[in-house]
């Protein structure tokens, strides 16, 4: 699986790279800014993870992930048009959901070897990864974060690392289907969510009120 | 003293917790983006400063924090209404203060415990564990930081953690004392600048200009 | 060049601090929250570049940076209209390019030594060294930041690293010229930039779209 995972992790990174430019570029931004955004949205969540655990930061073993989110980012820069094509963008959404499923279902796992915090470590540092180089990205960029939108994003992801955390503590042996199980429901959630347009309801959120 | 200081660090937790939510509901803002918020107010300044300081983060070895701050904001995220009431959000600017000059003294005792960059570190770290969170809190909200704003908030933490500070290195075996002294004084100025609404005068502040 | 390099890094802190407290007082802020923003962006940069290295932060080891960044924030809040004439404003700004060059140099060195990510971690490094202090007090501050600018700011710090990394790499022999080649190129390109006003050219850019 290990192979597998690394595999789909890059494609995460790209889709991270790119829908970070595609996101940034209509705000006026030059390559230099846009790539610098790009990257820091791939690695910032597994970034601040590692540092929160006190270990290495990941891509310094492997700077592969800063290569392809370099290159992700200067392409979606150039070829933006391309991109933002309605049919690539939607495509770019649904990758960039299953980045995010990923990226938390790995996290979990990295948490739970290191026995950081349980119960709780594992989910916190999932969402982390899987949600705070974008929250970096909008916050450097001048954009509204997730936080303050109704989107589904992070609640999928949440769902999806507790399910694994929780086949991992009661049943280990299945911890491979387990974290399949994990990705399929925080990337099953969040495309349900793209494709119907499905918001938090309102009784679950406020309304913003004029200031 | 020990036990004193754990249930008042869960109050101070309660109410960052609460007036992060109350601060940004009127945003509009869901439970999860809410709860989001609330427990970075509650445990990101301490994070930052343990982050800098280079030992593992506070609340890895006590979860007690993630869920107060959780519980908490979940209940303000419900029943905003009520905390919004004229009487109770009062007392939980009082409670955010005392929090604040609590978690300052707190953090100036750890940071002398660890000799870290003496005499200086103590109490930039104090400030940093007492208005760190909600600096994220704002950025991520997309608020106006406490930065730019003329409110008395962070200077009473200052002058609390300098006085304790200043016990500790002249007269240490008075330190419990200088611990209550810190926060009294903290608190005290903060107090009055609530109840009397007291700003920064203005010949220690620029006025904004038109952009 | 020790001694050297550490009173050019002390005139950069210099730089830093007081541009920092003449970009953020027009739009209104007290003496506090100037030199808090003073500060953090003399020391920000290589705060965060010390951390994800997984060493202790520069200041702890030597707190001159933080008096000297603090009395320089004061002075420049207090005498901000003499700053802001005109030829010495335009002085700070040399001064704060020739700050980020140097501190992007001492960057590249430092992370070089500790073998760190090589061959992206000094040039990544050396880049968040230089503008990561900027980017933290403009997000605090509720400014746009440089990322979505088309000024030439990060893009000759990062061709200064590039270039004096390989020369560490080619011909460490080389390596205290190639250290001042690398400011120079860093610096001369910065310096052409604010004397013509270059920016990044329209078609390494997108245009700010209505929203």
């Amino acid at each position: 699986m290990a192979d597998w995972s690394y595999w789909v992790g890059m494609a995460a990174t790209v889709a991270f790279a790119v829908t970070a430019v595609l996101a940034v570029s209509p705000k006026g931004i030059d390559f230099f800014g846009a790539s610098v955004l790009g990257i820091i949205t791939a690695i910032g969540g597994g970034t601040v993870r590692d540092l929160i655990l006190g270990v290495p930061v990941f891509w310094a073993g492997d700077l592969t992930y800063i290569w392809v989110a370099l290159a992700s980012s200067l392409l979606a820069f150039r070829v933006g048009s391309w991109f933002s094509q309605r049919r690539v963008n939607s495509l770019m959404l649904y990758l960039d959901g299953f980045g995010a499923a990923l990226f938390g279902i790995e996290a979990v796992d990295k948490v739970w070897k290191l026995s950081f915090a349980l119960p709780l470590g594992p989910i916190i540092l999932g969402i982390v990864t899987a949600i705070g180089g974008g929250l970096i990205r909008d916050v450097l960029a001048g954009r509204k974060t997730l936080l303050m939108s109704r989107d589904i994003y992070a609640i999928p992801v949440m769902l999806g690392c507790t399910l694994y955390l929780l086949v991992l503590v009661k049943f280990p042996e299945y911890s491979v289907l387990g974290a399949f199980a994990g990705v399929l429901v925080s990337f099953g959630i969040r495309a349900a969510a793209i494709h119907w347009s499905l918001a938090v309801p309102a009784w679950l959120a406020t309304e913003p009120k004029a200031s």
